[in-house]
């Protein structure tokens, strides 16, 4: 799943160039080519599948070339992620009716990969002789008000759990009562089933998008012209609401992953490289004093950077915007780009 | 005189387009330009000379295309201001053997142009009737240790004093008392002489370099050529150091200009227009959040800028770097460009 803007990350992250298509850790591969790193090591190319945004296909060939192009799916508009797995279950298991599938968001940092392989063959034996839905889960290391939880039913000690509920991000309160019950984990939104599985369990809950979706014939070459027909008329809504909080067949994998959404400078700054006064500094020709804990990202690596006595900051630089902001503002990026796009020519800026 | 590099102003200001070209002020006019605007008022374009570096005789001629090519003299090195002085009052004297000269440093502000005119005009009567060297004063409002201070013997009300001593760049204590004493100006650096009373004080003061000079025929095909034989032998030193401060016949009209020489980016915030939190921004697509003081200048007028949590700072933004330090630091500006030169290809950075 590779179709978000990741607004949160302006100016680096933008709506022509989202973050799953940038190198935000700055280690050399995009987000999406981490990912694809990581999966391909059990999944073969020609049974990777891409589904992301029809603007972003292009780029998406051209950061993942060992990928067969028919398998970068583009849709035509954002509708959450119920509708993209639905797509894809009914087009992989068009091809493969006893299809497995392990469903990756492509911007999510996985820094234990050899656990993530683990934990995923796991999953994949789970699922080939269980009618399962799994979701892996990770274990709290903070009251976290931004993810979603998952409580588990943990009578004894295994390998996976039945799950009893999700709830999608919880106030500081409640969360906090969640990590000291000591049975909950963040839904780090990788899910693992069977396409059998998870086409049942839309037949349950959502019949009404399977009914537009069963409209279509995939893998033909009026797939796409149906595809744009239907898209409109679907309903927005995520898996975890739309299927997972219903379905009475979910089961979670608890996974130590060293995994992170990235779904903040914050968190980025958590997960990237620091030097010696705790700044993130991906690049070289950047010099810093009486500076410390910043994460700094200047697009053109070889553009000069002075910074001199920030603590805690943001600083991203592109060709079009500069962004300054402390670490702790990070929420407010999304609303830094609504107040530039009330000027009369800002648009162009995300 | 539009020969400096500016290197206080980097990264705004680069060898490659040092300050006096720049809108440094975000007024829609460069700092040459407006000295051009400035004197333009009472001197025709015919008798408007510019001396640069070589380097810029071009640029000068893009920004100042008022006045003829042949004007705009190129020195082949950066000499200080006593070799540009005597070759201009050659150039000039040459010309015109009674010309009267108003020297004016390119890259200063000057906000109350018709004060400005009425000292100029005065000046040019005063050595239209006698042997006089004017140097315009300005009144010290802070003990700036930056600037050179003239002493003028002040007996009785008038409208120029005789000069008594020149002090350059003193320590904060002598300064204090400067201010404090009453009879002290800034010299602005702006010169106003009879081309024979300067070529005769150079005669007096710095023969060796007239020797140098008179070498030369002015104003003919191989001026050129013949300046760039003598300027690598020519002595380094400042008109005030090699004249001024020798001369007896120095005069000092005392005016109040709201003259800056704009020689730190402190100045330059001082001088430039601010927004309700103290903000000098010149451009557009800059928002700012909590922040007070600062100095932003971003070069591309069409960039978006966030800036959050800042105050008194100065944030300048080219295509080839980026500065973020605080007010206080603007002198240190210059060494942080000698660090980025001694990384591995730092030097393209000024």
């Amino acid at each position: 799943m590779a179709g978000g803007i990741g607004s949160r990350f302006w100016p680096m992250s933008t709506v022509k160039f989202p973050k799953q298509f940038q190198d935000i850790l700055g280690t050399g591969r995009t987000m999406i080519q981490q990912t694809y790193d990581r999966i391909s090591q059990i999944i073969p190319n020609e049974n990777i599948f891409v589904i992301t945004n029809k603007e972003y296909v292009e780029l998406c060939g051209q950061q993942l070339p060992e990928i067969p192009e028919e398998n970068i799916v583009g849709e035509p508009m954002m509708k959450n992620t119920s509708a993209c797995n639905l797509y894809m279950a009914n087009k992989i298991a068009g091809i493969n009716p006893n299809a497995k599938m392990v469903v990756l968001p492509a911007d999510h940092l996985i820094l234990k990969e050899k656990k993530f392989i683990e934990k995923i063959e796991l999953a994949f034996k789970l699922v080939s002789e269980n009618d399962y839905l799994i979701t892996l889960g990770i274990k709290p290391t903070r009251p976290d008000t931004g993810y979603g939880y998952i409580q588990y039913l943990s009578n004894e000690k295994d390998e996976f759990f039945k799950v009893k509920t999700f709830t999608e991000k919880p106030n500081l309160e409640i969360a906090k009562t969640f990590i000291e019950s000591g049975d909950f984990l963040w839904n780090a939104g990788i899910f693992v089933w069977n396409a059998q599985s998870i086409l049942s369990a839309f037949d349950k809950y959502l019949p009404e998008m399977v009914q537009q979706f069963n409209y279509c014939e995939y893998n033909s070459d009026r797939e796409i012209e149906c595809i744009d027909l239907i898209y409109p008329k679907v309903t927005k809504i995520s898996v975890d609401n739309g299927i997972l909080e219903k379905a009475k067949n979910v089961y979670v994998i608890p996974a130590d992953l060293g995994w992170s959404d990235l779904g903040t400078w914050t968190s980025v700054y958590q997960n990237a490289e620091k030097d010696d006064n705790n700044n993130a500094i991906a690049s070289k020709n950047i010099l810093t004093y009486n500076s410390k804990g910043n994460i700094v990202r200047i697009k053109n690596r070889n553009k000069a950077a002075i910074i001199d006595g920030l603590k805690n900051y943001i600083i991203v630089d592109t060709d079009k915007s500069l962004l300054i902001c402390p670490r702790d503002n990070d929420q407010l990026i999304k609303d830094y780009v609504l107040d530039l796009k009330n000027f009369k020519k800002g648009e162009r800026f995300m």
